[in-house]
């Protein structure tokens, strides 16, 4: 790529998301200038999408850069932040003016969707590779972290488990999934209201992006607890519910990764409370299970049969 | 890589520069917490390091440390703006503990001397790319922008130029170059110090990335205004002297990149001032120019005629 057309390319970064108040200084300097509001704490994320790793070589431009900017999207609602701003390190095999137009389109739809300013970027030339770091606000004390866990709250999560793993498995046996299947895998959809309701409300929370299990476990870990869950209770889809009883496993929905829903954990005396607000959001949410004082996670039939899980997560998915 | 392994660099990132009172939540979250300064806006910037591309396969890992640090330190220096907080997209081709920790005491040992501290980070498996990304502060109304120099201010650059151009010349002619001059390609230093002094006195300022002419090209673009530089003042190492006297042309220190010098503009009410301040900072600096009304950048040499210098830039120095 010569100089120019990466000049050309700085000038299209300029003009990406929404013209913010708080940007004082945008695209085309040494730095972006960016005030924060008073009163309010940065949350600052990073995520690298990988091309032959993250997603297949040929996947469609404009998904990933939907999908580029929802998974940290989804790390800023994990703990209850209100995005921002967003920097774009992008690597790319050659100068396509009509691939990168289609992967901004994605990237701006999803920014100018969540008032998400791009401030910067870098490109560079090199093997596909997408770096994408978000910042949103938070008051002091708000923030959702994964620590403060305690026996006996409940345990809740966001829209369905599996999907996104379902259409995986399906296109690595060279069938096509259903169109809501893909959807799920190519745009995930961050749960940022939901993750501005539960400030107030809950006790811990993560984005599920490694699997139930290994993210929930983060969560005990982090807070000296564990969990039981009740596999009944998992929100499936029909596709996933068809696939747990044809298979006679759960570790689709309990390990499988890129689902992008929030796991969280509230106190009995704020589970109405949250009944009543995440009730009413896109996606809506169940709850699964209940903090416990003896660590691990546990995983109860409807019978009350405890299951094997393994040690879950996208590692031990990607063998199942 | 395995999720354990990368949970141990996750681990191994807790630990990396200052541990900074603005720090509520570092590495280990879904996003790290921040508090900035009251008073004070955030710079922010990205840069991408692709193996290849801007470094050799088997360059020393604790050097490249180092640089992809450095690089990003020197935006923050161009702006004006103090240090705080790095992340680091770690995009590895294996689990090499032995290079990993090479790299980061590189990275370490510049944050420490800078007061940074590694907020948050992200480790995927694929070709060795690195994306790190700086964040400052600097109070509003000081950040050193592009757009304000004004004819008649002086152009001063710090330290020398052409010093790493000259290192890579001679690697791609099969020499190994003097080790001062590889250092300077291998081991650049951000002239954060003057950054922060110019603060008050400069009016515009660059680093030297894409060569000088470029680089002042974008100063003068930005500002609608022109330069006129004196060749013979330029600030030259022994060895880019006599390699401009040997070459008889001026393209090494014009055009050459990977210096991270500053180049800035100062009104003739702070020039006395800047000689002050800028001449105690290790590497010094020199004026080389006035801006002028009429634009373009315009080399004289110490005859007074004006040299052909072509587009300048990185572009340039590679064909030359």
């Amino acid at each position: 790529m010569t100089l120019s057309e990466f000049q050309l390319i700085e000038h299209f970064f300029s003009r990406v998301g929404c013209a913010r108040e708080d940007v004082l200084l945008g695209v085309g300097d040494d730095c972006a200038l960016l005030s924060v509001p008073a009163g309010e704490n940065l949350a600052v994320t990073i995520d690298t999408l990988v091309e032959g790793v993250h997603f297949h070589p040929g996947t469609d431009p404009q998904k990933l850069g939907h999908k580029a900017l929802a998974v940290n999207l989804s790390d800023l609602a994990a703990m209850g932040a209100m995005p921002a701003w967003a920097t774009l390190a992008l690597t790319l095999p050659q100068n396509d003016g009509e691939w990168l137009a289609s992967f901004m389109r994605g990237f701006s739809a999803l920014a100018n969707r969540h008032q998400v300013q791009l401030i910067g970027g870098d490109t560079t030339r090199g093997p596909l590779t997408i770096s994408v770091q978000v910042h949103g606000f938070v008051p002091p004390g708000k923030a959702l972290t994964r620590d403060a866990a305690r026996p006996g709250d409940k345990i809740g999560i966001t829209g369905t488990l599996g999907d996104a793993g379902l259409a995986l498995l399906q296109l690595a046996d060279g069938k096509l999934p259903k169109r809501s299947l893909r959807e799920r895998l190519e745009s995930p959809t961050p749960r940022l209201a939901a993750g501005l309701a539960l400030r107030d409300l809950a006790s811990a929370a993560i984005d599920i992006s490694d699997g139930l299990l290994a993210d929930l476990g983060h969560i005990c870990e982090r807070s000296g607890v564990g969990a039981k869950l009740e596999l009944n209770k998992l929100p499936l889809s029909e596709e996933v519910k068809a696939h747990v009883k044809k298979s006679q496993e759960w570790s689709l929905p309990l390990t499988a990764g890129d689902d992008y829903e929030l796991c969280f954990t509230v106190s009995p005396d704020y589970c109405a409370q949250t009944e009543a607000t995440l009730d009413k959001l896109e996606g809506g949410f169940t709850w699964i299970g209940v903090i416990e004082k003896s660590q691990g996670v546990r995983c109860l039939e409807a019978d009350g049969r405890q299951v094997e899980t393994g040690q879950g997560g996208y590692q031990h998915f990607q063998s199942a």
